[in-house]
C-alpha cells in the first residue's frame, strides 16, 4: 500500500477477487455481484447502523425502486442534478408505459410525495425514517467496484421537522451515529467537510460530507448529510398545523452512507501486502482453527481437540470455522490471512499436551500461547485488535493532513492527503487551486491565499475519487 | 373472517392500513410502501430463513437488479413465460442504451451466466446460493397489496449438482426448510402440491408449490421449488469436469418463498375481528405495558412500577414498549390488540400492591395475574401462544380439505377450500372441472372421474389467488 497509485489500484482489484468479496464479471458495466465475504461485512454494517438509528427513533421503511418522471422532476434543482444519471423504464412487456419510471437515484422525491399524506399536525413531527436499499446512477466517469458503480447499496435517512433548529439538531445526531459506524465499528478515521456551495447535493441548502483518505492519498466520500431547508416541502406541499392552527411548511434533512464505499475504505485502509485485515466485529469468520499434525497417528486426537475448541468458541458466540482441507498448514495460514480473519488458532500435538493453543493475530502477526481454559479471553483480544486497527489507521490519517503555504507546496503535496490552505475567496484564485486539487470545504478559519497572498479563509482540499 | 368474500377483502385492506403494515397510496399501481410494522415482520422471516439456509450450506449473495435482454432471453421457454411481464430499462439520461435491460422478474438467467465461471470441477459442486431481494413483474391481473404486486420481496435460492439425485435431495432439503419457516415460525398450515405440467415454472421439469388456504377459501401459493433438470445448464453451458476428466452439464434447482404473500397469509389466517394476531417470534412488540391509574396521585408510583417491568423485560430479551400516551386505557387496549401484540401487561394500583401484574393474551383474550418475580415465565407463555395459533390454524385448514365425489358436490364446495376429486386424465373432463376450480396437483392416488365416472387419478383443486 505504498503511494504508487497503480500499485494500490492493482492490489485493490486483486484482493476483491482473491478474497471473494465481490465478482466484477457481471455483464453490465458498473454492476457487480456481491459474494458471501463482502455481503456479510455489508450486512454487519447495515445492522449496526439500523440499530443506532432505530434506538434514536428513526423508523425503518421501504419505498419502491421506481419513481414516476413527474414526481422525480418536481424539484427543479434536484432533477437538474440527476437527470443525466437516471436509468429510465419505458416499457413493460411489449407495451410502452404511459409515463416513464426512473430507477431511484435517491429517494427524496419518492418519499416526499408520501410525507404530504403522513404529516398533518405538529404532533406528527419530527418524522424520521430510513431505508437500506440499492440506488442507481448511470455514472459516465470511469467505474470502480464498490467505489463508483451504477448500482450501489446504501442506507438513506429522511426527516421532517417543525423548524430549522430541530432539523440542524437531527444533522448533529446523524453525524454522531455515522461517526460510530465509521470509526467505532469500522475503525476508519474521517473528517466531516462542509461542502462549498457549488458542490452541494442538488436541492440542498447545506451538505456535510464524511471523507476518509485512501492509501494512495485520494479522499473518498463515504457518507453525506444534507440540510434541505424548505426547498422540497414547498414544492411537495408538506405542511403541518401548528398549535395555533396555522399551516406551515416543514424543514427537512436527508443523509446516507454508501455501504460499498465503506467496504472499499475498510479493505484499503486496514489491508496490507498479505491481503485483508478485518476488525473482529465485521469479520465473517473471527477465528479460524487450523489443526496441525505431522503424523497420521495424531490426526484423530488433534481433530477431537480442534472440535472441542470450536464448541467452546460457539458457546462464546465467536464466529469460527475449522480448516479441515487437505492443504498444508502454511497454505492454510496464507489463505486465511488473505481473507483477513482476525485471529488464527493453531491446535498441534504440543498445544494439546499442554492443554493450550497457539494464537496468531492478523493485525500484528504476534504469536502467543493461550490455555484452553482462557479461551473466554478472546473477546478481550478482539477489543485490543480493534483498538490497534483504529490507532494505526488514525496515525496514517494524521500523517496525511498537510498544511501548505504556497502554490509550490501544494503541487508537491497534491495527491498525498488532505491539504489545508488559505484562499482569498475569489474565483480567479480558486480556479488555479482547482487545477491541482478539489476543494472539500471552505471553513471559517483564517488563512492567507496561497495564490494572491491576500488574507481570506482556510480551505480543505484533496484529490478525490 | 366469515366466508363472505367481500367482507374478508374489506377486512384485509383495512387492517393493512390501520395497523400501518404498509401504505398502498404510492403513485405506481402494484407498488407499495413497507412501513415499520410490516417491514419488521418481513425482516424477521428473512433472518430466520437465511439462518436455516446458511446452516445447511447455502451461501448468501446479491446479484444486480438488471439483466441484459440477450441473457434473459437465452432459455426460450423461460423468456416465453416472462416476456409479457418484464419491465425494460431502455434509456439512461437522455441516451438510448445499446442493449435494453430487464428489471429481474427472477434471477435464473442472471446467475447462470456466472455459474459457468464459478463451476469448473466436481469439487465445486453442489453450489447452493441464495439472495433476499426485490423482483419485478408487470402483472396484468388485478393487483392486491402483498398478494399480487409489481414489485415484491422474496428470497430466491439456486443450486447446481452433479446429478439428478443430488438435485432432488436439495429440493427435499428446501421443502424441510420452507416448512419450518411457514409452519414452525409463522404457524401457518400448508400443503405441497406438485403442479401439473401446464402450470410449471417456465423452464422447469417439475414445480412444487406450497399452498395455504385463506379465510375466504381461496388458496394462496406462498413458495415454490423447481427442478430445472439440465434445461438451463445446456443453454448456459454450465459444465463440470468429473473425476475421470469428462465434462458434463450440471443439474439445477431453484426455489423461493414470497415474503409479501407469507405476510398476507400470516395476517389473514391468524387475524380476527379485532385486527392482527401475531406469533410472538415475529411481533415487532411482544409485550405492551399499559400503566393504569385513576387518580393523579397514583401516576408516579405506577409509572415507576411500569418502568421496573420494562427493565425486567429488557433483561429477558423481550421486545416491549410502555404506552404512556394520554389515551384512556380502553383505547390503548383496543389499539394494541388491533396491532396484534401477543401479550398485554397491565400495571395498576392493585397489581402494584400485590407486587403482581395483569396479563392478557391476544390470541385467547384470557386474563390472568402474574407475580413480578415470575415475569421470567413469559417466554413459556409465548410458546403456548405459538402452539395455540398453530393448532387453531391447522384445525381451520383441515376443515377446508374437502373430498368431493360429483360435479354437483364440487360446485357446492368450490371456493370453500382444497377439493380432492377424481379425474380420468382426459382434457374434455378437466376442462369441465376447470370451469369451477383450478387444478393444484395431479397426484398418484386413484380416483373415479367426477365427470365421466371412469377410474383415473386423484387431483387437488381450489380457487386460487
Amino acid at each position: 500500500m505504498e503511494e504508487d497509485k497503480d500499485k494500490f489500484s492493482e492490489w485493490y482489484l486483486r484482493i476483491l477477487e482473491d478474497a471473494e468479496l465481490i465478482d466484477s464479471r457481471y455483464p453490465i458495466k458498473g454492476m457487480i455481484i456481491y459474494r458471501r465475504w463482502g455481503l456479510f461485512i455489508i450486512r454487519q454494517m447495515q445492522q449496526y447502523l439500523e440499530k443506532l438509528l432505530e434506538d434514536a427513533g428513526h423508523e425503518p421503511t421501504l419505498f419502491p425502486v421506481l419513481i414516476p418522471d413527474n414526481v422525480l422532476g418536481k424539484e427543479t434543482e434536484h432533477i437538474a442534478g440527476f437527470e443525466e444519471q437516471v436509468f429510465w423504464v419505458t416499457h413493460a412487456g411489449a407495451n410502452e408505459l404511459e409515463r416513464k419510471l426512473a430507477l431511484r437515484p435517491t429517494s427524496e422525491t419518492a418519499m416526499y410525495e408520501t410525507f404530504r399524506l403522513w404529516i398533518r399536525s405538529h404532533q406528527d413531527l419530527p418524522l424520521k425514517i430510513h431505508q437500506s436499499c440499492t440506488v442507481y446512477r448511470y455514472e459516465t466517469k470511469h467505474t470502480r467496484p464498490l467505489i463508483r458503480g451504477r448500482e450501489f447499496l446504501w442506507n438513506e435517512g429522511h426527516s421532517a421537522h417543525i423548524d430549522d433548529e430541530d432539523a440542524r439538531k437531527n444533522i448533529e445526531e446523524i453525524k454522531e451515529i455515522y461517526g460510530k459506524l465509521i470509526n467505532e465499528m469500522l475503525c476508519l478515521p474521517f473528517m466531516v467537510n462542509r461542502r462549498p456551495e457549488w458542490d452541494r447535493f442538488p436541492g440542498a441548502t447545506d451538505t456535510f460530507a464524511f471523507d476518509t483518505i485512501m492509501p494512495n492519498g485520494k479522499t473518498l466520500q463515504i457518507a453525506t448529510a444534507h440540510n434541505l431547508g424548505q426547498n422540497f416541502s414547498k414544492v411537495f406541499g408538506i405542511t403541518y398545523e401548528d398549535e395555533k392552527g396555522e399551516h406551515k411548511h416543514v424543514y427537512q434533512t436527508s443523509y446516507g452512507p454508501s455501504f460499498g464505499r465503506l467496504l472499499a475504505a475498510l479493505i484499503s485502509v486496514h489491508g496490507d501486502e498479505k491481503g485483508l485485515v478485518l476488525p473482529p466485529e465485521v469479520a465473517p469468520i473471527q477465528c479460524i482453527i487450523v489443526p496441525i499434525f505431522f503424523k497420521d497417528a495424531d490426526k484423530e486426537r488433534i481433530q477431537k481437540y480442534a472440535d472441542k475448541v470450536r464448541k467452546k468458541l460457539d458457546e462464546l458466540g465467536i464466529r469460527n470455522d475449522i480448516d479441515y482441507s487437505d492443504d498444508r498448514p502454511g497454505n492454510k495460514f496464507y489463505h486465511w490471512e488473505m481473507k483477513g480473519v482476525p485471529l488464527r488458532i493453531e491446535a498441534g500435538p504440543r498445544d494439546l499436551e499442554k492443554n493450550e493453543l497457539t494464537i496468531v493475530r492478523r493485525d500484528t502477526g504476534k504469536k502467543s500461547q493461550i490455555k484452553f481454559d482462557r479461551l473466554c479471553e478472546i473477546p478481550k483480544i478482539f477489543d485490543e485488535i480493534t483498538e490497534n486497527l483504529r490507532a494505526v489507521a488514525k496515525k496514517k490519517f494524521n500523517e496525511r493532513l498537510i498544511k501548505v503555504k504556497s502554490i509550490d507546496e501544494m503541487k508537491k503535496s497534491s495527491g498525498r492527503g488532505i491539504l489545508s490552505l488559505g484562499w482569498c475567496g475569489k474565483d480567479e484564485c480558486s480556479e488555479k487551486i482547482e487545477k491541482h486539487v478539489d476543494i472539500l470545504s471552505v471553513d471559517d478559519g483564517k488563512g492567507k491565499c496561497i495564490v494572491c497572498g491576500k488574507s481570506g479563509k482556510s480551505i480543505n482540499s484533496a484529490n478525490t475519487y
